[in-house]
């Protein structure tokens, strides 16, 4: 027997507790209970997107949300800057252009980041630049971007700064109101620990104005019409009232554990993966600020990272995930977000260190764990 | 104590074996695992929408799928025609305002429907339109359109016939392909008894056609991208794994029970609620064909519906639902449709005799259902 892990970049684990109230019978979403529902709901997404803002939740996958952030702040023709370093950052540009914007791509190779300077020079030469579109955490690449410094630029201009926080809401600190962001976007399945398929878009009173003026058609994700039920404690169209259900226990399961703590986890969990794997003879794949979300690990020389994670599902029934695009074959990545803890390391660890030795790599068995008890016996 | 009864035209009861199945826990979707429940359900659906074309899953409400159909077919400033004759009828009215496309309204008084004649007679005046949007089942009003005349109108045009059919999919006989419609659109939480959250929109080789030269802008909701994904047993985005494993134990569900039986049994079921609701001296909403979906019920004079509605609430925990927009207060809406059957209708017919009779109305007790039971009584 093998007991099955996931510890892929999202879908995470989902809690046993949170996948038995989702599985109570199905209510109704125009009744008094649904309502009770959405109202703690709409408190708790407030105290974790740390604003002041409503939280509007979409019936979609993480994607669509971005493409609402886009669809009800801009118009066609309108000029965007977009910092791209990696797959996600791609889909920023597929995005706009499929809605007919003018990028100023701002890139940096995969597992780097572009630096604050570099933006706050665009927005000097260019300044009918509307918006600034990024990820926090880009997850193919492993990155978190410093959009703590991309709002402290972006505020003093007319530019919305709209974040792609997917994979780093309820896992990194993001402090929306206090550092200035304009647009924070997140799914249900990362740091939420919940299946797929809801979203989530929040919008700053700077976002909403531009929402005002905005032309691009919309109809399914439109936020000011969405908002207008949101405010009634309703959905404007059927939502997906388990994962609702379900949002509420992990909304109260992250107040127990209060934000910070969350955030402490997340960052232990992530430093002692980055010290196990070193441990190993690996490189990390991120060469900038590593994301508390997922370790990013380049292919060991001569070895295709597909291998890697062929390995671990087939030999040891664990879940994890390799390059993606035109990264693949090069590195794989270990998730360590959402629903995880410190023996969930632990077991990627191992696994890798068993993964390593069966390709004919040599391992100092014990090593990587070594390295990652020392985290955790740090004093917190 | 009350058991909790979810009788309205959707969201639907969900079976307890499928809640189950998705309680199990997460499992990644870029996996040999997903795949071969990919595979499967593939099939599955083409099987249930009666067509040799794949069925392009989206993650998002059953409007989303409308707009899909919308954006992936037509460009801004083409006309067409739309069958209005209910609450659903009018968002197909929003959607089409919000991409710019020119409206051919065909509308009828709520509670009946569209002769197909005036479709024919539409399409011969104006022949520039490009597509054809109506509803299967209306569920406002409980009117079944004649989509299949419709068809046989639309067939020999250059205009594709797009059927919203997210409250008849699973209930009503619907043959995409023998009938020769175009786009069938549906959601998971109607006929096929799952939580909402899942949507789908399928293609004919004309929409297909369609879809070519279809300027609208779009990117979450492209099917053509999607299809693409599809056609190697992968979505294009993370997408509702929960959802989808349960839709695999739904299809089993009614390929087991026989999709002839499935119609049967629905047809049924809407014939018992209607024969105990006119048993009761009520009127029918729907003057047209009746939806299989759910019974319309109008008001009787003098009172309120909303006030059954909450009777039916407040007193026997049961969730129906009343009219919408302009209807609210006229009608009062039971389902039955999904993971429904007889004695379901024999308990919504019975808190229906005791509504009638808290509200002071003059009840003949057990009549409603005598009625029902000869229904049931019939030979198959």
């Amino acid at each position: 027997m093998k007991k099955y892990q996931l510890m892929a970049p999202g879908p995470t684990p989902v809690p046993s507790q949170v996948l038995l109230a989702m599985a109570q019978p199905m209510i109704h979403h125009r009744t008094p209970e649904y309502e009770a529902l959405f109202i703690e709901v709409r408190a708790g997404l407030k105290a974790l997107f740390q604003t002041a803002q409503d939280v509007v939740p979409l019936t979609c996958s993480g994607t669509g949300a971005m493409e609402a952030a886009v669809v009800n702040t801009l118009s066609a023709g309108d000029t965007v800057a977009l910092i791209q370093a990696g797959k996600f950052g791609e889909r920023w540009t597929e995005i706009a252009k499929a809605y007919g914007l003018d990028v100023v791509l701002l890139t940096a190779p995969f597992g780097e980041t572009v630096a604050p300077g570099r933006l706050a020079e665009a927005l000097r030469t260019t300044p009918r630049i509307k918006a600034v579109l990024t990820q926090h955490s880009e997850s193919s690449t492993g990155v978190l971007h410093d959009v703590r410094a991309y709002a402290e630029v972006a505020r003093r201009t007319d530019a919305i700064l709209i974040v792609d926080a997917v994979s780093s809401l309820g896992i990194a600190d993001l402090a929306m109101d206090r550092w200035g962001i304009d647009v924070v976007i997140a799914g249900s399945q990362k740091g939420l620990m919940l299946p797929p398929g809801l979203a989530f878009c929040t919008l700053s009173e700077k976002a909403w104005a531009a929402a005002r003026t905005s032309r691009l058609p919309r109809y399914y994700l439109d936020l000011t019409e969405e908002r207008k039920f949101l405010l009634k404690n309703e959905a404007r169209f059927t939502p997906a009232v388990s994962i609702v259900v379900g949002l509420r226990e992990v909304l109260r399961m992250l107040a127990a554990e209060g934000l910070p703590n969350v955030f402490k986890r997340h960052d232990r969990l992530a430093r002692a993966t980055r010290a196990g794997v070193e441990a190993l003879g690996l490189e990390l794949f991120a060469r900038a600020t590593p994301s508390p979300a997922l370790t990013a690990v380049a292919a060991p020389r001569g070895v295709n990272s597909e291998k890697i994670v062929a390995a671990y599902s087939e030999t040891h029934n664990i879940t994890i995930a390799g390059g993606q695009g035109e990264m693949k074959g090069q590195l794989f990545r270990l998730g360590h977000m959402g629903y995880a803890a410190e023996f969930d390391v632990v077991i990627a660890l191992s696994a890798l260190e068993q993964v390593l030795a069966d390709l004919g790599l040599p391992v100092d068995f014990g090593a990587s764990i070594r390295a990652a008890q020392k985290v955790f016996a740090e004093k917190h």
